[in-house]
């Protein structure tokens, strides 16, 4: 049946864009069984051919995304919008780039996990399999439009895109040439394919797509992913929130703990990585927590906290912290620095406060790192070395589709492996159970 | 702060019960923090202490149970639900016997699922770790209430569970005991708690008990399923549903494909990993085909299907099927009987109608098979073996919490290693990110 049928020409555009969103997804689910088949060879010729068609066809896409930041800037948006959104020759090559990294990592599908023969004489085999229809929900970046879509092939799945408005003639623009590639590479068209964004419903529409939508992940602010994650039927991954913490323990190097906060504070602030609270051991002496306090002072931190905690130790420009300031990300060059009684306090403090993502301990103790990594349950845990190092690329990944801050399926930086299932093949000679 | 002053003495029974369910999860998770470090011995001797005390303390726990099944026939409940919610001393036994199996098994926390040296010199490795807090919503069989906690405990997570009405007084009694021993070994009591069952609210307040329930599984009946995970806004597992096909192909021992089709169907038709669905390759010549559904309909099974595609091979005692028998579970002596054009027409009806759980082909041909097992993506594919097999035991996994039939984070039988996560740790000595 073409999903077209179904469409009523009497509809509202509401209920026209809901139609849109479902047709597409039941296209999308079509179209999955050939990706899945697709073997390696195919899906990287793909992603190469689609690099350099990237490369080939930038006027046009330039020419579309000035389009888009046009209609930003008549409409008032911020001028680090605009950057986000903003493509040039450059941006180009490395969103191409990009496309060729994927195709230089290893397939997934068909990895055989685990096996065995039972005792009856069935061999049993796990074997890695794609998970299906991939829907993405994210904000003004168009390279997410051409990440997700590498990532998403490579491991034999199909991507839904649900773009940023404010992005819809650039992602259309990058989606026509991903589709024609796989066009005259002998594949569907629908394995990638854009949807409508004219409201926020269309979000709603693809997040409950029961039956039609194998995966969902937002990418974007907290409130983005909150809205996903909660109202989403189908599975979904909450991704990315980093209230990161480095502890300094009483037993440390101090040079390394100060190292360790001012990398982690202001390498990227605007990331996910980004160290947000420094924590203090009481154990410290005061002068020396007067040094970490300073020296992030000195590359440029503002340090929010209990001011009469910090004024204890001779720390004077402090804002006062709210609760806000332990829960949030600054995502700036802002951090909250506390003062805990040891490994125990911090990962108390930790246990309250942190997203999960990343919290650090620096310290000399073995005893103390044992007890932190025992005790926070973040999806890393790092002794001695800068929060910064949560990343895909850092952790040889090749390439993320994004963090996942959750326990279920994926706790960390997802990469091909994650954005597959398993099966079961069980090969018998016509046993039956008795 | 104690969760109890949030109680509002001018509340509703309604807004009591809420309460409750949250205040109980609050504790769970504070619990967990210490049941996910308890050591393999501990959680053991806790396993097997609570073994002898359920059947040292039967009297109480079969007097609870009588009252329950009193309640139940006095509200005309059917009695084949009250003999899933009796227990006698042989079924105390069992109980008692799966909690000994348990502790037998290997304790999945801690084991290193992966891990590296990076290229800075800092040491990654991917460790298992509890989920944490896990709601289970079930129905009344009062074993699952022990089943959930040995398999919570031993995989280091605390359980919430939220049981049927009808079996309260069975359920309160096994949890009690179950308490006891936990308190004896120095656990805290809140490592399994029983929520309220007053009203099907409750199980709403679990499944949105966002930052306090890491995981909630649903095991019951499909509306229940269904229910659980479109309203969930914590990780929910999807469990259970098998619609199950055996494909019988033109190249085939018939004899086995018989042998399959009925052990499938008969062995047990009430379980999720029964045969529901036979569909014959158009290409079995049609005495074949006759024989097929002869054998089916003597070992006791009704026929229902399109009653001109069987009355073409000779089949006259027919149902006529409607959409409802290709898509649900009879879960009784009843099976659907189609006809398929050869490994690529039942890979078109398996992808329509299959819940995902449990699909079989009988086939001599290797070509075949392996198309099968490539186009049809269901959590166990078979090849010349029953449907049956899908199951934990069978797996050798020693016990399981349910089959999943979702394809994120688990599928397939789940047993204790997906009752975990992993986290990351790295250690490092000081490094930093350029």
């Amino acid at each position: 049946m073409n999903p077209a049928d179904n469409a009523d020409t009497t509809s509202s555009p509401r209920q026209r864009e809901r139609e849109e969103v479902l047709a597409k997804a039941r296209a999308a689910k079509a179209a999955a069984r050939t990706i899945a088949q697709a073997t390696t060879d195919t899906k990287n010729e793909v992603l190469l051919a689609a690099a350099d068609a990237l490369v080939a066809r930038s006027e046009e896409l330039l020419e579309a995304n000035a389009r888009d930041i046009a209609a930003g800037r008549d409409a008032g948006m911020s001028e680090s919008l605009i950057d986000r959104l903003a493509l040039d020759a450059d941006r180009i090559a490395g969103i191409a780039g990009g496309l060729r990294q994927v195709a230089a990592l290893p397939d997934p599908v068909g990895d055989v996990t685990g096996g065995k023969t039972l005792p009856n004489g069935i061999r049993m085999r796990q074997v890695r399999v794609p998970l299906g229809v991939m829907g993405m929900v994210y904000e003004a970046r168009p390279n997410v439009t051409v990440d997700a879509f590498g990532l998403a092939l490579k491991s034999g799945n199909v991507a839904l895109l649900r773009g940023s408005r404010s992005a819809r003639n650039s992602n259309t623009a990058l989606v026509g040439v991903l589709q024609d590639i796989l066009a005259q590479q002998g594949l569907p068209r629908e394995a990638v394919q854009l949807l409508p964004c004219e409201t926020h419903d269309s979000v709603q529409d693809l997040i409950t797509a029961r039956g039609l939508v194998d995966l969902v992940i937002p990418r974007g602010g907290a409130g983005l992913i909150e809205a996903v994650v909660t109202g989403a039927t189908v599975p979904a991954i909450e991704t990315g929130t980093g209230n990161c913490h480095v502890y300094i323990d009483g037993a440390v190097d101090l040079e390394q703990a100060i190292a360790i906060a001012i990398n982690g504070k202001t390498r990227r602030p605007s990331v996910c990585n980004a160290t947000e609270t420094v924590l203090l051991d009481v154990a410290i002496p005061d002068a020396d927590k007067l040094r970490v306090v300073e020296a992030l002072q000195q590359a440029g931190v503002r340090i929010h906290g209990d001011v009469d905690v910090l004024a204890a130790f001779g720390v004077t420009d402090v804002e006062p912290a709210t609760d806000a300031d332990w829960s949030d990300e600054y995502l700036s060059m802002d951090i909250a620095v506390g003062v805990v009684d040891g490994v125990d306090g911090a990962v108390e403090h930790i246990a309250r406060w942190s997203s999960g993502h990343t919290d650090a301990i620096v310290t000399t103790s073995i005893r103390a790192a044992e007890a932190f990594v025992a005790g926070v349950d973040s999806a890393a845990v790092m002794v001695n070395a800068s929060t910064a190092f949560t990343d895909g690329e850092q952790y040889g990944f090749g390439a993320e589709i994004g963090i996942s801050t959750q326990k279920l399926h994926a706790r960390g930086p997802m990469a091909l492996p994650e954005l597959t299932t398993t099966k079961w093949v069980l090969t018998g000679d016509g046993q039956t159970r008795p």
